[in-house]
């Protein structure tokens, strides 16, 4: 398909030449994401302005061609994939923070704004946004928002649904709007900012977004607990989440992920039967005691060591075994499938059993790790070749309803797009998945904005 | 009008003798909340089972009659008035807590219980749910989430939208559905969860909620600050929440509800140009030097006194004035008019400023006080006569004016109901509105669900 004239013509009115490409290389570079899969755009444009936004939305409507929002492309989804084709509007010029007022506790930004920058942005101010995903210096908080997307720190601090007090949004009818508030809490109607956030770019486009601020604590203390067993560690996990004091980070490694760190990254990562990974920060007068208080929690049948780091150099040798898992992994399989399932953390033990199972069952690769402390693990299953693959696909569904077994859901932080949506009924009821429709065609009335995605 | 013969069928039939009402005198019970406004239902149920409700809802659709949920009528707004008349649902009798589950931080309840009695069963868990209006011995979980109620606690701990996890509700197309997770975070479609939370039943009605538990620190610090005027004591409540250690109550309390809790309360209460209440919660290891941090925030220019209890007696004859202060404002006007606006924490000093010069030019007595911490004063318009009360109402408009001028909103934690929806296009654009709409249309496409409230 190839844009209508009437629609170019006014896309062309509405973005300076240098921001509006229907040059096929430019379009091939934002054809694909994170996920590796594909599909060519009809024009890519690059924002600046929420008018330009409404005029982008309204006029594509009118023609009924898709729009797909994108920030930097780094999720595993597909999210930003447009498999029908149409415009990608790539929010990555549309980048200015626009004020911090620690104050109140908030900033204002506009969606390309790197998730990197803005905790740099905010650190002379004492205060930071609580998500934090891996990807921190190369995504975009208009891709936090719309995914949801979280990291070690949610466990103490929240994702962006608990960390966002307004946005600024087109809708797929091409209105823009604003909800929320400036206000640390509020009661007034309905609350469509958390609703944006997680919708994946289908409800609305983000062209504005006012985030609550959490003050740095000035301490921070790393530990690190190596166990007989991955269900020794998930017990401890469930032990520390148990007791008031909350770290700030609970990362858990299962031995597998540890094997395949050890022989890319070295002998400082340590060999074991799994691996807790643990921050407490506070302040310097608070810190010894809440760091005593989850080292007790994190004692315990089958610990074998449990290191705390005294200096800078010990901290970053700590991790540097969950530092090394990324490329580790890529060495093994370029064809790794990464999912990021949730359970009730009483239910990480099994959780981690059940997998392992599965793992000899279907004769596959698994490397466990993630976010324990939320009970979000990252299954990672890396086959090896075509049959493998095969293999994986099998295994996964079972993983899927393991996890809704265990009271579970499919995703903690990564979202669906295009990659978990045929999953979805697993998760969700059809009374579920029917207001969401309803939900879908009260903001995009006529199913222009990142089709294809999120419901199956 | 009265109910169709064929729904009382229904009714009769689902419900058992005891469990539904269209005798008057039990109606009129119904007909009225805390608002003083009242119009009399045509029946009243009593449900106990979600299916119950299901089949409620369907039928009432069926027949276009309203329903209307009913907590336990505390809200401040009209909410649970039944304008259009139809069935009122009170949720009084399904009221069990089905599960507490430290392990995982939560608590699954049905929407009858009440806040208090939830809280006293965390108690010995070493939890609690973080929102905790003054009224939590007699209103219910159902209501709080409905309206989104906060109380003190909120500065530190968030409103309900933080501090729920899933609900089991019925929408006004008579299905059932469940949203949210189990799960401390979850990215698996659109926030249904969050979207009911202070929607007033007029979306669904809840009828299993779980909630997110937060761990009860074991130590409890009392402050209280008088200034020299209300100016000085905004100012400080910015510099509070302008540093790390966040308090978990910040209450403001103005000269002129001073003076008529003294009256009331007795020597007791301190004479000052206005006072601060604070709490600080934590370990005992760590809370004196977070009470250090926060006095020296609350000191500044125009403190008078600033005493913190170290005895239970201390800190009760400390509270004495903020406690007095609900009657004392009943023995001056039976016709309060009770707003809780929200502004950013920074713009307190304006906003306290601005409202006496609006008490002045209306000739109006008004007395502020409420959660600083949140930005959230209670203003209480309290008119002696008739005379009164009608500049009380233009004064009104003046105050919502300047709040929205001050980038705050029209109710932090009291919601819209009847009585403020007149006033939401101040605080919304008419294309959020109209989004708003849409959404209501998605969940009930006949409007039978609490109608007359909060969409003007
Ligand atoms: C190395 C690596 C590590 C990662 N670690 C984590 C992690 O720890 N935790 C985690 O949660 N994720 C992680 N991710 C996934 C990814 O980084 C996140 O999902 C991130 O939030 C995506 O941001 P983005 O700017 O790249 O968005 P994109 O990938 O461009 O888009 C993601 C979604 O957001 C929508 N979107 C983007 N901008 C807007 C807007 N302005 N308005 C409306 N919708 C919009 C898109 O349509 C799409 O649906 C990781 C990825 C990589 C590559
Ligand atoms: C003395 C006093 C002090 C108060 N202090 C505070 C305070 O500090 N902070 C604060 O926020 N509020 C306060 N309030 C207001 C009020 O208590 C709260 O709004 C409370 O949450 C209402 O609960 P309820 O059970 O009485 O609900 P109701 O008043 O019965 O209902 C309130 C709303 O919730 C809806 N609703 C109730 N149950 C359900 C359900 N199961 N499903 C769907 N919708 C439902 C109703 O339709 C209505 O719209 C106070 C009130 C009083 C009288």
């Amino acid at each position: 398909m190839t844009l209508p004239p009437a629609l170019l013509d006014i896309l062309r009115h509405a973005f300076a030449a240098d921001a509006l490409s229907v040059d096929e290389g430019e379009r091939l570079a934002y054809a694909y994401d994170n996920s590796r899969r594909n599909a060519l755009p009809d024009a890519v444009v690059f924002p600046t302005t929420h008018e330009q936004v409404e005029t982008l939305v309204r006029a594509c409507r009118e023609h009924r061609v898709p729009v797909v929002a994108r920030g930097r492309g780094t999720n595993t989804t597909g999210a930003t994939v447009p498999v029908e084709g149409g415009v990608v509007a790539s929010f990555e010029r549309m980048n200015r923070i626009l004020r911090i007022d620690p104050d109140n506790r908030l900033a204002v930004v506009e969606p390309g704004v790197l998730n990197g920058d803005l905790q740099n942005a905010l650190k002379p101010h004492g205060f930071f946004w609580p998500p934090d995903p891996t990807s921190s210096p190369w995504c975009s908080i208009g891709g936090n928002l719309a995914c949801n997307s979280a990291g070690p720190r949610t466990v103490k601090y929240g994702s962006p649904r608990e960390n966002t007090l307004g946005l600024r949004a087109v809708a797929g009818t091409g209105e823009g709007f604003r909800c929320g508030t400036y206000t640390s809490k509020g009661s007034t109607g309905y609350d469509l900012t958390r609703l944006l956030i997680g919708s994946e770019g289908t409800l609305a486009l983000i062209t504005e977004a006012t985030l609550k601020l959490a003050p740095k604590p000035s301490a921070l203390r790393t530990l690190r607990a190596t166990y007989r067993d991955v269900g020794a560690a998930a017990r401890a996990v469930a032990r520390i989440m148990a007791q008031p004091v909350t770290p700030c980070a609970l990362e858990f490694i299962d031995d597998v992920a540890l094997k395949l760190a050890r022989d890319y990254g070295g002998d400082g990562v340590p060999l074991a039967g799994a691996m807790l990974m643990i921050e407490v920060d506070g302040e310097p007068e608070t810190l010894p005691s809440a760091v005593d208080a989850v080292s007790r929690a994190a004692r315990g049948d089958g610990l074998e060591e449990l290191k705390v780091a005294q200096t800078a150099e010990e901290t970053q040798a700590l991790w540097s075994a969950r530092k090394a898992l990324s490329p580790a992994q890529r060495t093994i399989s370029p064809n790794k499938i990464n999912e990021d399932v949730v359970v009730p953390v009483s239910h990480l033990p099994e959780l981690v059993d059940g997998i392992k199972q599965l793992a000899a069952k279907h004769d596959v690769l698994i490397v466990s790790f993630g976010h324990a402390g939320n009970g979000n693990l990252h299954v990672n299953l890396l086959p090896r070749d075509d049959a493998e693959r095969e293999r994986a696909h099998a295994c996964l569904a079972e993983v899927f309803a393991l996890v809704i077994r265990l009271e579970g859901t499919l995703s903690g932080e990564h979202g669906i797009g295009l990659i978990k949506r045929e999953f979805m009924p697993l998760a969700l009821e059809p009374a579920t998945l029917g207001l969401m429709r309803n939900v879908k065609a009260a903001f995009d009335p006529d199913s222009i904005l990142n089709p294809g995605k999120l419901l199956p």
